[in-house]
């Protein structure tokens, strides 16, 4: 805990932590890390991407390693917990290896990303992605908000543009990747419960709709005969929330609504909506989706209005290893706590990570499931737990792949 | 028809029409009336605040007048009837007497009024207002958008701020304000009438209301754990829609909504609502308000939010005189058109003048419902059986007002 009060004074702006890629903060972030992974046996190294990567070698130094890990980056005006929590159970953990001068069969790597929330060059998963070998070399051309290309930022990062291929794992390097990580929202909490195994990270649709009438004169038009396009998003709006509530995982968020002309004493013309779907099953999600667009345009045929569904994102879900799951669950009961199943509706490192080895997340509790905020706040005995878990993870893991 | 269109090219700007109060624009536009006025036989003058009168003599000079009138400035780009189709169906009428070389037992006095829509100093009713008596003589020192005081803007006019108490009507002097206007609303249209009598015009309350809950990742946040504002303003938005649709005349407009913080992926925190609603009946206006009232406030109860709930603006309904109506319903049904009573949900000159005086409406078809737009629309044939449901009513207030 006092780690992760350490990392928060790394920031670029004062009173607040702000965090991107590339920043002096986060190099302060590193170095102060990095001297964690050494006292905890690690030899610390940056990879190419400026990724921070500490190995603690195996019984068997050519078998494919453990990864562990999160990222150090955060939003602006972030909380402490967000990423920073992964990287330190990480670090802790192994650091308990190293005081009882134990080695696993196989090698430990830590993987401190430099870039997962993408702050600076409105991407997402940079340092992860050079690592699963899935870096998109045409991002290097990408400028952020004071013209300075990525291609620049990793050169004064420390980083080689150039030499990002040679960052990512190379097959049989690893059999598996661990990221630790705060809910992010507030499901452990309403069970009262310290941790939980992620079972996947949700698919998402994103969706811009619009319902169209015809704007009048709130005070001349009789109710027969208006052609109201917001009754109608109301109307929509409680389809979704009843959709959502009424399948199981399904989350759908109306976040943005934007009603023209805007008067208050003018009937609308067009309101235009945005829907965010999540659901861990893409074929539910899907499903959903095309429930609800079925139902808006029922309301718009109805109500005598235009109607305009537009898809702009699809994200498939990523399921984490059902096996390497297994062997998380089996810590977290071996450490005596009940064993909490739930979905991710955020994404991870992890997701990016499943493209080239299995992973599993495990999940601590937040407070009120706050994050990208000061107010984030995580309690010291749910950070031992989640060392704890980890730590039997290990025990789980070295039992099933002795060398 | 020709004489609107002749109007509609006096204008502040070009390519459409705007005529504040105290331009060149209605300068040209009174002038203008000012000459068909006198081809009708009346002695045109102008008022101490700019309104253009004029007078036809009655066979008793001394008997109290009947009034006709409405207004002559618009609002920017307006259509070419609101306001002028009132002053020139009453000139129109005039003129048919003048040419008869009929005189009524009564005097009979056309208002054309120079401020109603109150475009430039942001009020509203200046010209009818001083007729009345019930100029706010604080008003002068308001100024307009580039600093001129409505008292210098008097001046300017022609007129003489200090003298406007002389404007207003005398007791005595007038019986009854007529006055004729387009619908801006779509029921005439709907029930296939060019004619509708006003039964009042409706008082109206403006309300804004916001449901406070809980911001939140729009992926991580089960929809159980929500306390999202943005699905208790949609059952609101159909509770007012509901309720307008079962109470007989009510309408009820939401035409703002703000949600914050208003992102795609977040939970919207707080929801802010505007709501217009009117009825020609206070009683039943103020009953529907408190229901709705109840309404948000069970939805947010139930909802687990915050409500705020802030009355911004209320007006009274102006009730038609009876008689006055009636008298004018007989007209319409001696011109052969079946007797269309409506209540008017905007505001009209007639509000001002009922303070001292009966007031009663001829509403005119318009296209769509549409108004404050140059897609405002007349038919020739509906202005023409206007002229001629006016020429009746001298007729019935004729022969019920004998000398």
């Amino acid at each position: 805990m006092a780690r992760c009060d350490e990392l928060a004074a790394c920031s670029e702006e004062t009173d607040r932590i702000t965090r991107p890629y590339g920043s002096a903060a986060l190099v302060a972030a590193m170095e102060q890390v990095a001297r964690w992974m050494e006292l905890a046996g690690m030899a610390p190294r940056r990879d190419a991407i400026g990724n921070l990567r500490g190995r603690y070698g195996g019984s068997d130094p050519n078998a494919p390693a453990l990864l562990l890990g999160s990222h150090l980056d955060s939003v602006r005006d972030a909380g402490r917990y967000d990423g920073p929590l992964g990287v330190l159970v990480a670090t802790a953990t192994v650091e308990r290896l190293h005081r009882a001068r134990r080695r696993l069969p196989f090698p430990i790597e830590i993987a401190a990303f430099a870039d997962e929330e993408g702050l600076r060059f409105q991407t997402a998963y940079l340092g992860s992605k050079a690592v699963a070998g899935t870096f998109d070399h045409a991002l290097l051309d990408r400028c952020d908000a004071s013209g300075i290309s990525l291609r620049q930022a990793i050169l004064a990062f420390g980083g080689d543009a150039d030499a990002i291929p040679g960052a990512a794992l190379r097959p049989g390097e690893a059999f598996a990747y661990v990221e630790t990580h705060i809910e992010q929202g507030p499901h452990l909490e309403s069970v009262g419960l310290p941790l939980g195994v992620v079972t996947a990270i949700a698919g998402q649709t994103r969706v811009v709709l619009a319902f169209r009438g015809e704007a009048g004169h709130a005070g001349t038009v009789d109710m027969t005969l208006r052609r109201d396009p917001l009754p109608a998003a109301a109307e929509f709006i409680l389809a979704g929330e009843r959709m959502a509530r009424e399948t199981p995982g399904l989350v759908a968020t109306v976040g943005q609504v934007d009603v023209a002309p805007g008067a208050s004493n003018v009937i609308p013309g067009l309101v235009t909506l945005s829907l965010d779907v999540r659901h861990p099953d893409d074929a539910v999600r899907r499903e959903a989706v095309c429930a609800l667009e079925h139902d808006a345009r029922e309301i718009a045929s109805r109500r005598r209005l235009g109607v305009e569904w537009r898809v702009v994102q699809e994200q498939c879900a990523v399921p984490c290893d059902p096996s390497l799951s297994s062997s998380l669950e089996r810590a977290i009961a071996a450490a005596g706590l009940p064993v909490e199943r739930l979905a991710s509706g955020a994404g991870h490192d992890a997701v990016v990570m499943s493209a080239v080895v299995p992973v599993a997340m495990l999940f601590v509790r937040c407070k009120g499931g706050v994050s990208h905020n000061p107010a984030e706040s995580v309690q010291a005995p749910d950070a031992a737990a989640a060392i704890d878990a980890l730590d039997r993870l290990l025990d789980e893991l070295a039992t099933e792949r002795p060398t």
